[in-house]
């Protein structure tokens, strides 16, 4: 069983550290897959085939360059063990399916569908400014988009609820369309038709901005950071 | 900076998940110094220099078979920075000074204090069997000791309280005489003269019990965990 690379620790975007504090090009050599975001929060990031993609607010599908810096994100090599076909299903209705499917809700695990989605709603956040707001207040200012009969992949992971001043507890899923035109942090979406593979981690390597000053000197709030990241990532 | 290995989560012990789930010899390829226990918690392990001490509930310290197993340990490779002396500190004034002396609360950091000590207090878990009961009642079935102008060597961690499902927040410390016939977990300790020194992580690898059945079907109560890990680590 592989390992789940994650730069940041979630809770560092609930009181606002934006900053970026790990290039790509350095992410990329934990893995070719993955999640994340850019310095100011600037749009969703999808990692696929060691691409990155970025949605941005603006509706657009970029590929940032390798400088560009991410405060947070997770990636893994994929090696995804193909868990069959999901078909005909509602967001909620989804999310029990593959929590079901999951070998333990203990273990990290990342999760991909590729196939037909009936809707898919996203959200994209807006690019913010030093000094950065909390995370609460980024995350009303944010773009959200509905796409119908869009073909693409969902890719995140599911993080158990034990360790969430680390990851979002429960799953944390982008969308990338095929045409790579569309995606971001998924709100909700509605299965047509779709192949779900499912990659269980046996380790977990937390890198911690250990040289960012903001990071260092940080007083968190435990009591709440929790609550602040379950209310901005659902 | 290098790396901190954690072999099992703290979480797990709560339930009462006491069964050893990745033998000595397997850690011992994670790093040469750290702190564990053995299956069914019997007694505390104290690792310098690659080599496992185990303080049993009986008074006495043994070098368990590279075939033992832990349900939950920490290890990494001892690169420590000398941090000066601490001279006459009783236990509480020791845990001030050694948190004013990390680089940061918010990073993972070895602590190791070297010197003699007017008075430590330490505790060794009685071996428990299967059924096993919780973490809570097992902490009321210890032997303590205490002994006075001592000589030896306090190893631990202090882990940011963020990461409270996986790792006992703020510092958890054992305790080696330099004799080799006393230690265990410290309860409390008032220092003479120590020598400190301090090692913070910039990657946490957390390695999960990913084929361990208990662990995989146990179903965790995050609401209680948090308070039930100080409550028994203290």
């Amino acid at each position: 069983m592989g390992k789940l690379y994650q730069h940041g620790t979630l809770a560092t975007l609930v009181p606002g550290l934006f900053a970026g504090t790990q290039t790509l090009s350095e992410l990329l050599t934990h893995g070719d897959t993955g999640i994340g975001t850019l310095t100011g929060l600037n749009g969703e990031l999808i990692i696929l085939d060691g691409v990155v993609y970025q949605m941005t607010a603006a509706g657009q599908v970029l590929q940032p360059e390798a400088t560009a810096q991410v405060p947070f994100a997770n990636v893994h090599y994929a090696d995804f063990t193909p868990a069959g076909t999901v078909t005909n299903l509602s967001d909620a209705q989804l999310r029990l399916a593959l929590q079901g499917k999951l070998p333990s809700v203990n273990l990290f695990t990342a999760v991909t569908l590729t196939g037909t989605f009936a809707a898919v709603t996203t959200r994209a956040v807006r690019e913010q400014q030093p000094p950065y707001p909390t995370l609460t207040a980024t995350a009303a200012d944010q773009a959200v988009f509905t796409r119908e009969q869009v073909t693409g992949t969902v890719i995140g992971y599911w993080s158990p609820t034990l360790y969430a001043g680390m990851a979002a507890p429960g799953f944390h899923l982008h969308f990338l369309n095929a045409a790579h035109d569309f995606g971001g942090h998924i709100l909700a979406l509605t299965v047509a038709s779709a192949a779900l593979a499912l990659q269980p981690f046996a380790d977990i390597q937390l890198h911690l901005p250990s040289t960012d000053p903001a990071f260092l000197h940080e007083a968190f709030d435990e009591s709440k950071i929790v609550a602040d990241i379950v209310k901005a990532e659902s």
